[in-house]
């Protein structure tokens, strides 16, 4: 396409995308579920002719030299599809947030006021690879009575295009508008420039991929964003606390997957518990290959596990996302140092506290400043399924709007309703 | 003050807001309201002096040649600082926000999974001219757990200085960080540049004044803004309606008083009760003086009334925020043109509809896309204090966060809390 054409394609879908969010927002429960569970239904029927579009971007990639992993996350597995499908009609038996009004009071005047969940009205969503997003990003549309325009990775193009036409035929067959979920048709990167920039149709951005695609889109955006940067998230090892259950939620936290976002990258503990928990993680993390990067003294007592590849921590190791088999281990006084060391050098996404004093536990849930603080529990469930959202269109690292993990509830507002019965103001 | 002066002194509230920030977050209500009753006394015992200083300012506004209703609003007169010291009491009873952990469920991993409203951490705020907006913000700010940096408009710095100074005494003798509440020192316009740019110290810039300042501000923003742009309020008058009650609800909506954001500045009018209600109607705006912009319908039926200023509206008038005494007025066919005219040309901030009509009243509270919408209630009502906020530290006309009348809440986000026992994941 020629710079015009993107810009036109860019500007017709957010007019599209506008125009259908009204429609979308007075539409009711019962055909919103309808158009979920049709979605669910055409997902199952269309496992071979999916797998066939999928086919055209796996040989791109393949040709393309993409690595094994990144090959395998485009895939359309049977596996996969059935996952989305059921992802659509556990949505569907959500109870509706749309048009709930709380909190209804009489004032003195008279009027009655309260507030109505409304959807936000238009977001983009842009992700890169994983093609199941796009029947994600769809269905949590779709619930929530927003409009959204989607924009996926260039390598997933010919999958996304073909689950997108499911979600309109879904769409289409309730009774539903088929611009509610639209997808960019071209991978051209200009395209992103003019979602991003479009207050007019846009309410908001939801970016999901790597840190330095969010903090471009961040940077210049026009439209609010709401965005998922680092975790680094810490595991504290109080004093006192149960040894053993301390020492299962810390390897879990690191080593049940390295990747994810939610696993703990950093690990703090307690001096009264030091000797007796560090040989003991220590030998897990040696026998798993998990580099440690230590305080001297964690260091210190670090150095009779057999094994254990030692490293000393620099100032940047406490920042640090490692995403991978490495941890930073720090001995801290106790709850004070561990509380101020999270809020410097955390990246405010997840935080846990192993302990068994309730006032160490509620100081820590109070005043660690960080989107999901947690007691006795492993990092890794930080998690929009986990939290029994239903979904999770991404996880917040703001403080501003939604927070944490974003399901549903994240892409509405409060609107306020006053009842009346010719009351003035005097 | 020199360009570096001012740039290091924001930097130093910044820094200093930031600190008392995390003071703030963690003080108990107790503690918090202690603070509010002591500025409500302090702002008692220093009225005298209070005075003394707001002098300056006005002396100064008087020889700069401020017209007199700008004066006035420059004003502490022991009147509005009494309703200053009341506002900080009303607050102080309120209930605590802070810390309240709602939706407490047990997931099927064991855990349990909750949400804790927690303070933003620093705003910005600034305002033009009235220097109890001091008070107000500052209140609020303590009653939220927020720390605050104030930036007041240069006609009221002295009385801001003062005010200011009282806060912070509040806030020592109650054993808060008096860095909590600041107020900017210099009056240099650069202030506001480096306010709205520090998003390492700054959660969000509440800015209020008139539309040139926010959006000035909205565009130049780092940090997210909750702002407030035009009024272009409607009132509905519906077939059916009750029409003396429509007549009383439309004439309080317009002219009970012309300058506020939430007056009427466009009234619609089923074509059905047209020929009944707008003679009515017309008779009192003609009486008031009020210039009447009319749709051709509109105009036909006026025509009868004595003394009635009638215009063409002009397709620029729909959109037109008068705040004074001019309305636009147009006669449509019922609810479906009256819901499609709002939300076309509205501000989204406030409309009602005039109706008998149940299910009128249902779809214009859910289809109508604004942060308010009543039935058979002025729109004049749209303010945190009718609404039983307490108190009101700006309106927004944004869907993202907050929308509507800004309270408390406003100020606060919702971290998640899990609670569990040793559970991983698996």
């Amino acid at each position: 396409m020629t710079t015009l054409n993107v810009a036109d394609h860019m500007h017709a879908l957010g007019a599209q995308a506008k125009v259908a969010s009204a429609q979308m927002a007075k539409a009711s429960a019962a055909v919103k579920n309808t158009a979920l569970r049709k979605l669910a239904a055409l997902l199952r029927d269309n496992i071979a002719a999916l797998q066939i579009d999928n086919a055209k971007d796996i040989e791109r990639a393949i040709a393309a030299g993409l690595d094994a992993p990144m090959v395998d996350r485009l895939k359309l597995t049977p596996k996969v599809l059935e996952t989305c499908a059921q992802g659509c009609e556990q949505l569907a038996a959500m109870p509706e947030v749309i048009g709930e009004i709380t909190g209804l009071k009489e004032q003195p005047s008279g009027i009655r006021v309260g507030q109505m969940r409304v959807p936000l009205g238009v977001f983009g969503m842009i992700f890169e690879s994983r093609p199941n997003v796009t029947i994600e990003a769809a269905s949590l549309s779709i619930k929530s009575g927003n409009a959204c325009i989607l924009r996926g990775g260039s390598e997933a193009i010919e999958s996304n295009k073909a689950l997108a036409k499911l979600v309109q035929q879904a769409l289409s067959e309730s009774g539903l508008p088929t611009d509610a979920v639209q997808l960019v048709q071209t991978t051209d990167r200009e395209a992103v420039g003019h979602l991003i920039a479009m207050p007019e149709f846009v309410d908001v951005i939801i970016p999901r991929g790597g840190k330095g695609l969010i903090e471009r889109i961040s940077r210049d955006a026009k439209v609010p964003v709401i965005k998922h940067l680092d975790g680094n998230c810490h595991t504290y090892v109080d004093d006192p606390c149960d040894i053993a259950m301390a020492v299962t939620v810390a390897d879990n936290a690191k080593t049940q997957k390295y990747s994810p976002c939610n696993a703990s990258e950093s690990l703090l503990v307690a001096r009264g518990v030091a000797a007796e928990f560090l040989p003991k993680i220590g030998a897990i993390f040696a026998a798993k290959g998990v580099e440690m990067r230590c305080s001297p003294e964690a260091k210190t007592i670090l150095t009779q596990v057999k094994g254990a590849n030692l490293k000393d921590a620099t100032e940047q190791d406490w920042f640090e996302e490692y995403l991978g088999p490495i941890i930073s281990i720090k001995v801290v006084e106790g709850l004070d140092e561990a509380i101020a060391h999270i809020n410097h050098y955390s990246s405010h996404h997840t935080e846990s506290i192993l302990t068994r004093d309730h006032m160490h536990a509620q100081r820590f849930l109070r005043e660690v400043d960080s989107s999901s603080v947690m007691v006795n529990a492993s990092t890794r469930f930080a998690d929009g399924f986990e939290y029994g959202l239903g979904a999770e269109i991404g996880i917040s690292t703001d403080k501003f709007h939604a927070r944490g993990p974003v399901g549903i509830e994240g892409l509405t507002s409060l609107k306020y309703v006053v009842l009346g019965q010719g009351e003035i103001r005097t």
